[in-house]
């Protein structure tokens, strides 16, 4: 994450805190930090039950929850009866008024979204095409027109815009917020984060990220421990990775971690567009698939037909029992399984999920992924990882952008304001 | 971790507190458990640099310093000069009086060290032999001498045990604390901890755990970046690994993460100890190794001669150029760097640390598996991974556990008395 990510210093980091700082104030972050992530992660509930859940007395949860009320960030929800005892009023998550953006820049399209605290989505643009023709400058102009629509529906609704994570596909120095390299948009050393700011002089803080390491932050639910280890692998033309161990994402020394795509696999097989051989999206990303289904003048090799609808065309061919399409598909799914094992030595996550174009195709690809699990994974019932076709489908970045640009205040709920009228003395 | 790994409850956790506790009690024990860790990772240093390091004010930091004084964790060390001003005396670790325990069962050796808080050996056993031959019983009778061995050289030293963590080579169950299969032991559902518990009715808590995962702990160096993101490929007669993420061990879903070894490479190469077909450890596995060094008769596959003898025999015939022997090298050195570089696109870990028999043969393998690294991952300059040959040797495993055993002390160091004499009241 850059610096920009998280505009608090952590409280008991060490070398990050400038002076001696208020532990009162210190204390009080992470305790208000604690009520909000509980009722995101618990769901609503009582002040009495949130004091007994983080071990405070009920004095200090309803403060913390008024102050939480006064900025915004929670408010008043049904009834809840436990045992005996007067019944309680529940609280919940409010935030309708604090939104994350989330942009992404992919082979086929450009999109931006925005989410609020609670996870709907207020506003949401997209533009498909051919990205790596625009270029660059083309493509980040595209992203800011649609970043800016998606401000004004934010500002329409009442709300204020907490951050925007922006995610590439391709290796992105994420310390120097730089895309190194993206072999599939055929571009090199590209300073995203100062032609960013260049164009978008905003006045929240903006991250740039890999799409696959956003993607994986949206499908790693926080508070359940069955989304707490995953590997997303995310295909489109290439295959890109995003991996959550432990709750967190896994960045590695240099933030290059998770480039599923260029495992090698087969080092007879066919050149990749990195220029190596064998990596494994020659074998199971998605102009793959289709040169195994089609010929080259087939439509669905056309770039000027919408990714979806190429897609609709493979499945009703696979509907129909073509050979040639079948075969192709049992080709991308085996390999994705033998792919999907070594992760699972490697990684033992809970869930591999399937994003991108092999969520589109899930209920072709999953039972041979499912069956390559099982055969290849050391560890008895394939370690206890499950296959998880991703519900979020092309969304699965941006929304994962919207959620890291989020996670700033979810980790210091002060830096939201106090509405007008709100006492300071809380 | 098991349960027992962690008796004291993490500050600031949600669920896990029984019932309101002092926030005076929490903040106090964070923060001793941050100046004895910031005198681990940075160094003897004053008492007013601590404060600075820390965000304390002065006298916070002093009373801090004289606790852990107390409790026989820091001593007065030298005399720091910075800048003008008078000269302070400077503190260091001592914990010379508290020791962590680890064990080790591996295929061709059973081993226990005690090491103190400060990273002196204060005791070393070891038993070498044919581990599979003596059963899960025989091998925990001997494994239990060895711990008790140790703790006679810590008992004679003055010192007090924090805990003991083992460390079994084969997939284990954490939680359970159970050896759930080791191909290489032929040993399955082996219940490591309650069995322990039977033989060792110990006072301190133990631990049981992969023994590559605790070699990484081991590896892992605290507060050191390029030592943060760590993969360790522990090289035995089948290949374990331990993966460090961000500082933290990485153990997925069910702890089985790592499990390096059975990472299919070749589906039509040979049939692993596992039962599956060309898991990597076919490849790259001492027992590979020797069978492609020599004959079946020859005396380096004779389980009666040291395995330490045995490598020195293949190192001398490399040395005098014997055409087989180092074929056989570059085949496994060739294999491990596939394998590596698969590795560091995944995790882009900022080293890859080969130990075991992989640090012994280490001069003869660097070569290739820093030219399939470099060749091998899409990041530019290998990601920045580099090779490291280990220095712990067949030491790092059992050195792991002890590290396990006092991370107890350094979350918590309220956990160790203070010593007779000491006043209360700091």
């Amino acid at each position: 994450m850059s610096t920009n990510a998280s505009p608090a210093p952590r409280v008991g980091g060490a070398a990050v805190r400038p002076a001696v700082v208020s532990d009162q104030v210190a204390l009080r972050r992470d305790r208000l930090s604690s009520v909000l992530r509980q009722l995101r992660d618990a769901g609503p509930r009582s002040r009495a039950r949130l004091a007994t859940d983080l071990g405070l007395t009920r004095s200090a949860a309803s403060s913390l929850v008024t102050e939480l009320e006064e900025r915004g960030l929670v408010r008043a929800a049904g009834v809840e009866r436990r045992g005996v005892g007067r019944p309680g009023t529940t609280v919940e998550l409010d935030g309708s008024g604090v939104v994350g953006l989330g942009a992404e820049i992919a082979g086929a399209h450009v999109s931006a979204i925005a989410v609020d605290l609670a996870g709907r989505i207020v506003a949401e643009h997209r533009s498909a095409g051919d990205v790596a023709r625009l270029g660059p400058d083309g493509a980040l102009d595209l992203l800011v027109s649609l970043v800016r629509e998606a401000e004004r529906g934010v500002a329409a609704g009442g709300g204020t815009v907490a951050g925007l994570a922006v995610g590439v596909a391709g290796l992105v120095d994420v310390a120097r917020e730089e895309l190194v390299v993206a072999p599939n948009l055929g571009w090199r050393d590209v300073p995203i984060g100062a032609l960013l700011r260049d164009r978008l002089p905003a006045a929240y803080p903006v991250t740039v990220d890999n799409e696959a390491n956003l993607a994986a932050t949206a499908e790693a639910v926080p508070g359940d421990p069955a989304r707490r280890d995953v590997v997303v692998i995310y295909g489109e033309g290439g295959v890109g990775g995003g991996i959550v161990a432990g709750g967190r994402l896994l960045r590695g020394r240099r933030g290059y971690a998770g480039e599923l795509g260029h495992i090698t696999v087969d080092p007879q097989g066919r050149r990749c567009a990195c220029g190596r051989i064998g990596c494994w999206e020659t074998v199971v990303g998605l102009r793959a698939l289709l040169e195994a289904a089609a010929d080259p003048d087939d439509r669905v090799h056309d770039p000027a037909v919408p990714v979806e609808e190429r897609l609709a065309e493979i499945e009703r061919r696979a509907a129909l029992g073509d050979t040639r399409t079948l075969a192709a598909l049992d080709r991308v799914a085996t390999g994705l399984g033998a792919g999907a094992a070594v992760l699972a030595n490697v990684l033992n996550p809970a869930a591999v999920v399937l994003s991108g174009y092999f969520a589109t195709l899930g209920a072709h690809l999953r039972p041979a992924v499912e069956e390559q699990l099982a055969a290849g994974v050391v560890a008895p019932d394939a370690g206890g990882t499950r296959v998880v076709i991703s519900t979020l489908g092309r969304r699965a970045a941006v929304r994962g952008g919207a959620d890291v640009a989020l996670a700033s205040v979810y980790a210091d709920p002060i830096l939201v304001p106090r509405r007008a009228g709100a006492s300071e003395g809380a």
